[in-house]
């Protein structure tokens, strides 16, 4: 109070019920502590002291389930709880952050939408923050958000070492090539600071950086969103890729073990197949983030049909164009597409993203083979490239695995050509299939 | 016990009351009903009617973490609870199963031991059963036996579709080389079965099979693996793209929006190079095979580490080798590795492992080029080279990513260099790197 209080028209309190005494009515009490016990902690101290129709937010990283159960038991009381994800690092603590509201709609439109356009980030008069959906949609939305970001630097990363092995590109010439990039249809944040980052990237003689790789993730955002995508069935494979990458360079032990195996071919690329190469390392950049932000997007509509969500996703992509991590020019686009689509099933269903995929897809093909055969480890990139060959493909293997089900354990198979289920009588190779 | 009475020493009992008092002490129960609600609901009629010493065996493919948790709460009233993995399909009911058993030494040791001898499956005169550890162990281990087989299963359907698409080749002649294969290294209960479903696979003119793809896996045990392997931060790749791609293939609406969109070149194939391309994909297989078994054992490593599991890795490979759906002669291989050097990090690290490795690595990568490059999605087999990569790579690209964070959040990066934590002011260019 002494140094900062002249600041704003704080009021000091001691204890929770001088907090709580000293607030408005109806009261909008906001807390941003860790994530499962603390949290709860917080609820179970302040939630007494509080009357029908005030409102608790929680606005730290809490799992979307938490904040489902929670704000069930404190609607039975007659409290607002409304779980509110926010992004935006140490940049959008000054300038605004981008945020995904949660919670009752009655809480939103009363009194705290307004306070949170209020304190988010704008992009073009527009506020970065909008009601995603009741309970725990805000949350959830955000672990979201987070794997896509988690994604986007995973494939950023790998272009970048596609580039140094492949390309033998020096960290200056990198953050000029990444600098180009992002005055085209990758211009965002990440691609921004990669620049900012390769240009002071210190590289001692024979060294491509002194920095150590990434520790795991254990607790996070990127680790929530996959498990919850294994409830769902959302195959979301390039999040899932990028989540394990971080796993797999803190595993110490494993890789002195894999060291000494030997790594791919040498394909030595001389100048102008090296500007070539890096203009297909763009192509399949673009379109595996376009891959990777449609995992995202179709995960949250299998969330909204499990969950009973209505979710406008135009508002989704317009909250992130502006002061979140992921910001880019490129949500502008998801945003218009999904206002002249409303139920657009996938971004590549939009004619726009169609054709640029179709005009990247030989170039992405080029990089991932690249890729395996020079030993360049892109797990992201590849597993984009295998979504799209996935859901493209007119017949999966996949149906031979219900052969060998039935085969080993009799769980009988579906017929593309005929309803029912079938059996073969393995074993006896004169009785015909049977219908069961 | 009218009709089947006669053939062993049955006692009818109509109450739980009846059948507890029908049992020789100590007591053995065996279980074996659907996961979650439905066993403890059968634990919490049965326990009260039990002694200190009486034994109740979960059969089922519980979590382990309820198992550690049914564990703690009897042990607490003297009764032992053995969470036990129970493999072996049809076949295996009939024949004896594989059976990976938890729960206290003392149970095992002193009556269920024995019992589990006799009814598993045997190997050169070994029963294929074990106590793998306390608690949850055994159906730890056999939730991971899962997740391996259905990475074996997904790698063994997209050689399947390789070999259909890039090799050209009819259902009756893949199921010769699937049979050929099982006289190899590749010999196992799959591959074997592989072949005869290829040969018995409907296909009417012009496509390539009538069965319809699998349908996504919610509630199963590929699932808990993965979400399992993230708490782990085990980076259980090659499993995860197999789970996933049931779960792809059941996105009927993605399919349906992503069907129109090109696929890959168009590279026909001739007679002896597609007989080369299947040496090449045997090679793969091969290759995949042993990362997603790695994969696996890495996974109990780091589970055995966070839950004080001592674990016997010859053990676990000895008893895979028969009853279960993975049998194959491999597992034999993985038990001498393991049996020579009990310490062993990982299967790349044994001799003969790394050489294989070394042989195969080339035209391992050309096979996932081409599946790149052709359009054929082969998710698993990429993942198991970029896997390979990722651990191999003296430096990864992961080390950016501490850069960016750095940038966004003032995270800090740590230098391969010195020690300490750092952080550069990205705004001051002239400002020095600070040692945090």
């Amino acid at each position: 109070m002494e140094e900062f209080g002249h600041e704003a028209g704080f009021v000091p309190a001691e204890t929770a019920r001088d907090f709580v005494d000293a607030l408005q009515r109806p009261r909008r009490l906001m807390i941003m502590v860790q994530a499962g016990a603390a949290t709860d902690a917080v609820i179970d101290e302040f939630a007494p002291l509080l009357e029908s129709g005030d409102m608790i937010v929680d606005g730290g990283n809490a799992h979307f389930a938490d904040t489902r159960r929670r704000e069930t038991a404190l609607r039975a009381r007659g409290i607002h709880f409304v779980g509110a994800g926010v992004s935006g690092g140490e940049e959008g603590a000054l300038d605004g952050p981008s945020i995904m509201v949660g919670g009752s709609k009655e809480a939103y439109s009363s009194v705290l939408g307004p306070m949170f356009d209020t304190i988010s980030a704008h992009v073009d008069g527009e506020a970065c923050s909008t009601h995603i959906g009741p309970d725990g949609a805000g949350h959830f939305v955000k672990i979201v958000h987070n794997s896509v970001e988690y994604a986007d630097m995973q494939l950023i990363a790998e272009a970048y070492d596609l580039l140094r092995q492949a390309g033998q590109y020096s960290p200056a010439e990198m953050a000029e090539i990444f600098r180009t990039w992002n005055k085209g249809r990758l211009n965002s944040y990440l691609i921004e600071i990669t620049a900012e980052v390769l240009s002071r990237m210190p590289t001692p003689a024979g060294r491509s950086s002194t920095w150590s790789p990434m520790p795991p993730d254990r607790r996070g955002t990127g680790r929530w969103t996959v498990q919850t995508a294994l409830e769902l069935a959302s195959p979301v494979t390039t999040i899932a890729q990028a989540t394990f990458a971080r796993a797999a360079s803190g595993q110490p032990a494993l890789r002195t073990a894999y060291r000494p195996l030997p790594g791919g071919m040498h394909i030595p690329k001389s100048r102008s197949e090296a500007e070539r190469f890096t203009s297909q390392v763009e192509q399949a950049l673009y379109a595996s983030k376009v891959i990777a932000y449609d995992q995202g997007f179709t995960m949250i509509q299998d969330a909204a049909l499990a969950y009973g969500w209505d979710i406008d996703f135009a508002a989704v992509a317009g909250i992130w164009r502006g002061g979140c991590i992921i910001r880019a020019a490129f949500l502008d686009r998801i945003r218009t597409a999904h206002q002249a689509a409303p139920d657009l099933v996938s971004l590549l269903a939009e004619p726009g993203f169609a054709e640029e995929i179709t005009a990247a897809q030989v170039p992405w093909r080029e990089v991932v083979a690249t890729a395996a055969r020079r030993g360049v480890p892109a797990p992201a990139f590849a597993a984009a490239l295998s979504y799209y060959d996935t859901l493209r493909a007119d017949r999966l293997p996949a149906a031979l695995l219900q052969g060998q089900r039935d085969y080993f354990g009799a769980h009988t198979y579906r017929r593309i050509d005929r309803q029912g289920a079938f059996h073969t009588h393995w074993a006896h190779p004169d009785r015909p299939e049977t219908d069961v």
